[in-house]
């Protein structure tokens, strides 16, 4: 059996023996080794490079690695196999894709603004804010021969003078620890707990001296990003944000690849697991921390996240949701207890599941569109969430209708070889120097360049067509220093060499890819608008969300013809509207009642059943358009 | 470090390495060897005799032991420490107290003739049969790219047109598997239900070729014994019935030494940990598999125990159960989920403890109240649970009396050196000639004397009394052959020589502790009596229920004083009458709701509040009482 040691930038190392004809991929993923494949292994991302420094392996030839890197040891780790010992160099940026936990510092407000201010939205619109949490200061009687009432009833009695709740409900959890928490704390109580219309249930008892306030999380589940909000429940105060990448991603980078994942044997223990185990624990416990509050405070949950997410999250079976007649599980899940899935919160805390509408359009749209707030007005708005899949929702107070189009990636950097998650290292805006082609990054963080995110990739792409470097259909028509081909004539543009020797560099396959996702989310739009017999003078104005980088440049967006061209006054970023949507449900029981009744509302268009699709998706693939009427503005 | 091997009499061994000065019970504990210890290894009750076959201990002296037996070898377990290795002979004595599970022969009928007419008489008082319980049929419309409702709503559909319920919930454990169940059958499926007011939870789907009813379990936890019924919620047709001891036994015959136990390190754990995965699980699992069920078919549980039963069960302190002012956590517990215990049956199954109504009357009680259906005439009735505590309701249709009297675990053989539960090998009945003083046993199964349970124990005692062979005080007056003395004059009488060669004899400790038992349950009745300014003439009928056995005579019981000397026909015994009642409530919400109100219902008398109390127990620690005008029909 061939012994593979994987070597990584900080010289750490791991070795795993396996057993012949087992893929440098395989490998990795059973060492435990992060290595990024979007494609899921199959060779045609390009993102698992990685360098055979001792010993030798046996590759397949790809496009990705070219003749110079080749003869340094490059190989695609997917397309490898060891030939005996083999000593496997990890460069980092083959897990940028997939990056480390980050903890947001909330400390300057700015992380946060963005949530706050939708909150004040959906109050203005006269959602009530509040879950019915609170902390109850509960002095009680203690007990004497002349007064045996067990310690429950005697909880209960108390709490029901100091709240006026018609029913108390003490869960087993509280119960068993009751006797010595009330003797210890000398009868004097703090008691966290959700009154539901006059229902009150008791999570927590603790000494009067814990301060700790009624916690509660809501996290955003998307196929590629995870993040979550831990937030002061009776006042919506956020304590701490963190996010992640999801786990699931070595499984595949879009939805399609894990629900095939999942239906091989073990393999919905396995996603599951991925993202619990791998992605919520360790994110709840670093938020947890942040927060200083302990793990039981934390008594209510939301999650949004698209229907494959919710599905695997829960270990539902998601194969029925590619197959005709693509039926999920469920679209409104009722609460599921925190101990149900293992979540290191309060065991009786509720989760509540965002809900999905269909097979393609979830909780993350359903929770978004509450944040996008193109319910509450009179004129017609669209909501764009940029994510691993692209969907839009059109709609006012009188109608909503939703679509999904099947975008890819690329937004959040998968499929694209320099691509990766708007986190640290990522250029997330570009300008290039028409005459020097000497381009200008902004980095996210304080790193040097590992990739680009969504919005770096647009501002790329943007620049190099408006630069002449590249033409309409993305292939390279300009020399320079920067510009270079490989042996199979592909060519690629050099953003930056970094300090290890490793170009960063986009190449036309990305250029094509990233093309390939905007024009999707172009003919979606225009799809949707003729099939209300509608055009885009009658979008008012228009909400982008998603993981694509809050540096978007919606000017840049429109020039390469992802968006519509209006004014670029109308549009606006919103940020993660899913998370958004689901802290509004967190500390909001209205709120939650409204995204369902959003959900129940929201039509779905099927753009593969509507006539003309796939033509309008051809067209949208140039730069900006094959149709330059469409975009009177870029014209000159 | 000492190596300690025991060996049983089937000449399988254990070997255990211990510390210095381990005493050769904590080592069997350890090493996970079943040695009866009621007296929790204080000396005091004799269970835990060994041999020592090879190598040497140091020990105590013990009255137990006398001094041909410690020649040969024997030795009281507790009192003895290991010098060096030593191979220990562990009798099967040595575990006949806490005796093995057996599964009830229900062919005959017998077995379950008791509960059935319970349940008879039950509903002839008017309180409906049935818990909602059933297993509906239902066909699916097939999904389609017409009708494209998800998994859950289409079921829920189903069930809301198949059953007229208002509301359908699908927990997280069926939603889980119910796509793959859902196709796998064809969408024709049975669904096990429970309907709570048009309610309707769902606990199981199965395809439509699965002919398995709902099911439900209810258990009688002694502090001795534990019993299960496992029955078809439908019809209430018992399907399965076992019984074991209880794990706990080793750390305490009675309720105050497992009190004390729970409150060491770890204990609570340890003593949950005992009745849970030592005797419940196996218990279910066995009648699982008699009654050919899937586990997740058993939807329903009901538990009735005594008030520390119910506390160690949940894992919730029973300290201060025996601490003044004596408060239980609770009296009346919501259900939890059997998930919260880890208990084999279906997750969702609630649990409904039966309620307590202080800290020494129990669910036991309040269950065995309503099988006793005193609480239904207008004579005044008494019921008597002889368990490991002896608890006594006094009353009518009108009131109900409660009292506790500190027995001890006698009736059930605790602390009675040849004492035992009422199962094989036990003596349920004897008698013996006046003249030749041979006693003539009735064993119970087919099995060899082991020792007697608590009706073999009336009646030997009153035999002996009968024959002139113990006088009134207990202590022997006549020599014989079976009538033996040891070097510390302490007489025994030898019921019988075993084909090991050990003797099966009861002693004049037995008989001392065995009347405090009887004398305690006497005194008892005359004070809730005068109490209530009564006399037994008031007492239209008796009912003895516990594991005393069935073979219990009632003249003997009057004859030595431990019940009133009233008519014999007015004496009922109605077996385990705290399984009858959690068999009522597993099958009948009706009857369920029954018991809280007769627990709500029912008074207290704290026997020690009452003046005269000791002093009427001092006067009934004799053959039969001091005051022998007290029993007319024995003097003769």
């Amino acid at each position: 059996m061939p012994k593979i040691t994987f070597k990584h930038e900080d010289d750490s190392s791991v070795s795993i023996d396996v057993a012949e004809g087992v893929s440098l991929l395989e490998a990795a993923r059973l060492a435990n080794v992060a290595i990024d494949a979007p494609c899921s292994g199959n060779g045609s991302c390009g993102k698992c490079r990685v360098r055979i420094a001792e010993g030798a392996a046996e590759s397949e030839f790809t496009r990705h690695i070219n003749k110079e890197d080749e003869e340094q040891g490059w190989r695609l780790a997917c397309l490898s196999k060891a030939k005996g010992d083999v000593t496997v160099e990890v460069p980092d940026i083959a897990s940028a894709y997939k990056s480390r936990m980050k903890v947001a510092d909330i400390s300057s407000g700015k992380e946060i603004e963005i949530f706050t201010n939708i909150q004040k939205d959906i109050a203005n619109a006269g959602i009530e804010f509040g879950c019915g949490a609170s902390v109850l200061e509960i002095t009680l009687d203690e007990p004497s021969l002349d007064d045996t009432m067990p310690d429950d009833e005697r909880l209960e009695r108390a709490i029901k003078a100091a709240s006026g709740a018609e029913k108390v409900h003490i869960p087993y959890s509280v119960l068993r620890t009751l006797p010595e928490t009330l003797r210890a704390a000398g009868f004097k109580v703090r008691c966290t707990v959700i009154n539901d219309n006059g229902n009150l249930i008791v999570y927590r008892v603790a000494s009067s001296d814990d301060k700790t306030p009624a916690c509660g999380i809501a996290i955003d589940i998307g196929t590629t990003s995870v993040t979550g909000i831990l937030a002061d429940l009776s006042d919506g105060n956020i304590l701490a944000k963190a996010s992640s990448g999801n786990g699931q991603i070595r499984f595949g980078a879009d939805v399609i690849h894990r629900i095939v994942e999942q239906e091989k044997p073990g393999g919905r223990d396995k996603l599951q697991k991925a993202v619990i185990q791998e992605t919520l624990i360790p994110l709840i416990q670093i938020m947890q921390k942040a927060a200083k509050v302990p793990a039981e405070s934390i008594i209510r949950l939301t999650i949004a996240g698209n229907s494959t997410m919710n599905h695997l999250l829960l270990g539902i079976d998601a194969g029925p949701l590619r197959r005709e007649p693509y039926i999920p599980a469920f679209f409104h899940c009722e609460p599921v207890f925190a101990s149900d899935l293992g979540l290191p919160v309060n065991p009786d805390a509720r989760i509540h599941i965002m809900p999905n509408i269909g097979s393609y359009v979830g909780g993350d749209i359903t929770a978004g569109t509450l944040a996008s707030m193109i319910w509450n007005k009179e004129e017609i708005e669209l909501f764009i969430d940029l994510g691993t899949n692209g969907e839009l929702v059109l709609g006012n107070d009188s109608f909503l209708m939703s679509c999904a189009c099947s975008a890819g990636p690329a937004f959040e950097g998968g499929e694209i070889s320099c691509g990766m998650r708007a986190t640290d290292g990522a250029a997330e805006a570009c300008t290039i120097d028409r005459d020097t082609m000497e381009p200008k990054l902004s980095i996210i963080g304080d790193s040097e360049l590992i990739g680009l995110c969504g919005s770096g990739l647009i501002d790329v792409i943007a620049e190099l067509y408006r630069c002449g470097i590249v033409d309409a259909k993305g292939k390279f028509v300009r020399e320079g220093e920067r510009v270079k081909h490989n042996e199979h004539g592909m060519g690629r543009f050099v953003l930056a060499t970094r300090s290890d020797g490793r170009e960063v560099s986009i190449t036309e396959g990305d250029i094509d890819n990233f093309i390939r996702a905007k024009g999707s989310i172009f003919s979606a739009i225009m799809t949707m608008l003729q099939a209300l017999d509608m055009d885009v003078s009658v979008i008012d104005s228009v909400y982008v969300a998603g993981g694509i980088g809050s540096g978007i440049d919606m000017d840049n967006a429109v020039r390469i013809g992802m968006l519509p061209d209006i004014e670029r006054e109308r549009y606006h970023y919103i940020g993660n509207s899913s998370l958004a949507g689901a802290y509004a449900a967190l500390t909001g029981k209205a709120a939650e009642e409204k995204i369902s009744e959003l959900a129940k509302n929201m039509t779905y268009l099927e753009l593969s059943t509507v006539p003309g699709y796939m033509d309008s998706f051809v067209a949208a693939c140039f730069l900006p358009h094959t149709d330059i009427s469409l975009f009177p503005s870029v014209q000159g």
